[in-house]
């Protein structure tokens, strides 16, 4: 399907959905209230400004959270002949505005593509955004198949994986899997606060990934909550009452007692890992984990790089170890357990200083 | 100071402080209760097994959190000659035991190496486990000069950067820095085991992140809970607090007022991630991110590193943004602003399919 997308709203994620779809050879048509975001995302390759005319067939309202229900309605009654979606965190709330305005439901349905940034506006966007990504795809009663199978179409189009499920269900979902992780993050950081300065250098990489997302802009995050009141109040409850308990437990001084909350709730945690998918998809993999030196200078990644291709070897992932105060830090290659020996013997080989780990999911 | 340092305990720890130093150049000895450990150690060249003989000079207690006091005391006594210090994660409650044993405190300070791995015993240790990171050194009063600097000098042959601070503050701090995000994490995790397996898939980035470190064996956080009971139930408390607050202002509906919590709480956030030192120790520094589709095929990445050596452009840092259910992923790397343009010429100018951000820290 070659069909005109609108998209209505050049923030991050309406900029990026033109950008990708654009990149598939879409025609694409863009609008804002805001010119200046429209001259931006135009500028960046993301589409044409919409005069009004022209004949989309599918719209994608990519307003903030609060005035997705509004803004879709105005287009379903403004444009009889569109089928109509979002790309909103949140979907049960525009549903039930549009049901309650009356408006055609049969051109209407949600969408969420998986995908966000610490950072926010048309230049943050990118075409690549949804790559590989989940883009779930929200039907409500009433729902027609076309309109379902042209935001399916887009979701591939952009590279993403569609994932049809209910309004509801994906409400609930996002809750646990997106917004409480937020606000856990933040609630985390924000205890930083009162630490002096030279001490938070003390801080090591458990700290600094497990509060990445609290660099996140407020920006749209209120709006997402409210929009979500019911499912969210539940999942933060079950992520602080458990600390509370644990908390009271500890003022009572009952070591076992501890010891044995203490592993309950780390074996909980650990079981929901588990159920985490490995990359691309697969079920998750035990990984070997080679770690290598490495100095702060241009070409030593190039070097590193082009010796793991010199020994064979195919790295499933990496990540950089930071050394806070030193000119030096630690790459931590993951490989398949075969390949495990044949990286580190062909490092060695030509000079990296390598140590190996057991096996562990990087 | 080039004297023979004795570990007791050839866990992670204690065998990657016997790698680090035998690295160094320093003479090292080894002892655990369990001889196979011993064994697996001197194996790795973490150092030779102790026979009781030798002169250590300073001794280096790395055994269970609940176990260090008492295991200093017996070596305090046993070998009247050495400085004896520990790796603990937590620093008041081994000093309260000897200050009610009558040790002999002069030769004794506390210490503790941030440096930790979600995987445990001897065959995960490896010499550049401290590489960079702090090591806090932790004088009890009475601790002696010759005690405090043999063990800054052990940490900085190992690689890390010595911090002296008191027992009692360091204590505080790792709850914030380390306990509580530990628990935090798992809490989060544990919620995804009420989410079904297919659907779990629909999580991001941000929830893998933020609960990278539930993966933590349980193995010693129940003793380093109850070890450090009374920071830890503040600091729990700190985290729990404001997300049970929202979820009761989430129950009352009242749109306005959530959203103005949420805009506290992530102010808070961002604030406290502002902490955060940069990379290399270097005051944060802001960075322009650059994302690269790449293929998982072997070769990959030693192409595009190449490449970016080629385009002259030093790497701050890099992350792979796993692309789930797709063969193809992307790679954000990081440079200083200044670069960014050379980065992407470079990258397009080879073929490269590259997308710019913002400024923003990785």
């Amino acid at each position: 399907m070659n069909e005109p997308v609108l998209v209505v709203g050049a923030g991050l994620i309406g900029t990026s959905v033109g950008l990708a779809a654009r990149a598939a050879g879409r025609e694409v048509l863009i609008d804002d209230a805001d010119r200046d975001r429209v001259r931006v995302a135009v500028a960046m390759g993301a589409g044409r400004e919409w005069d009004g005319q022209g004949a989309p067939q599918l719209v994608v309202v990519a307003v903030p959270p609060a005035a997705v229900g509004r803004t879709c309605a105005q287009l379903l009654a403004q444009l009889p002949s569109c089928d109509v979606s979002h790309v909103c965190s949140v979907q049960s709330q525009p549903a039930h505005y549009l049901h309650g305005a009356g408006s055609d439901l049969a051109r209407f349905v949600g969408s969420h593509p998986i995908a966000g940034r610490e950072v926010s506006g048309p230049t943050a966007a990118s075409a690549d955004l949804f790559v590989g990504r989940p883009w779930a795809v929200c039907p409500v009663p009433g729902s027609g198949e076309r309109a379902i199978a042209r935001v399916v179409a887009l979701a591939q189009a952009c590279g993403a994986e569609p994932v049809v499920l209910p309004a509801g269900e994906h409400d609930e979902l996002l809750a646990t899997l997106s917004h409480t992780p937020q606000l856990v993050a933040s609630a985390l950081a924000a205890t930083l606060t009162g630490v002096a300065a030279d001490r938070a250098r003390l801080a090591g990489t458990g700290f600094r990934d497990t509060t990445r997302l609290a660099d996140s802009d407020p920006g749209m995050w209120g709006q997402i909550a409210a929009a979500n009141a019911v499912h969210l109040a539940r999942s933060l409850r079950a992520v602080a009452e458990p600390l509370r308990q644990l908390a009271d437990l500890l003022d009572s001084a009952d070591q076992a007692e501890v010891e044995a909350a203490i592993a309950e709730l780390m074996g909980r945690g650990r079981r929901g890992r588990a159920l985490l998918p490995g990359k691309h998809g697969r079920a998750a993999m035990s990984l070997s984990v080679v770690r290598c030196v490495v100095s702060d200078q241009p070409g030593t990644l190039a070097r590193l790089f082009g010796d793991i291709a010199t020994a064979g070897v195919n790295v499933e992932d990496f990540r950089v170890e930071h050394a806070p105060g030193s000119p030096v830090g630690v790459v931590a290659l993951a490989v398949a357990p075969a390949s495990k020996q044949a990286l580190i013997d062909g490092l060695r080989a030509v000079g990296w200083t390598v140590t190996e780990g057991p096996e562990e999911s990087l």
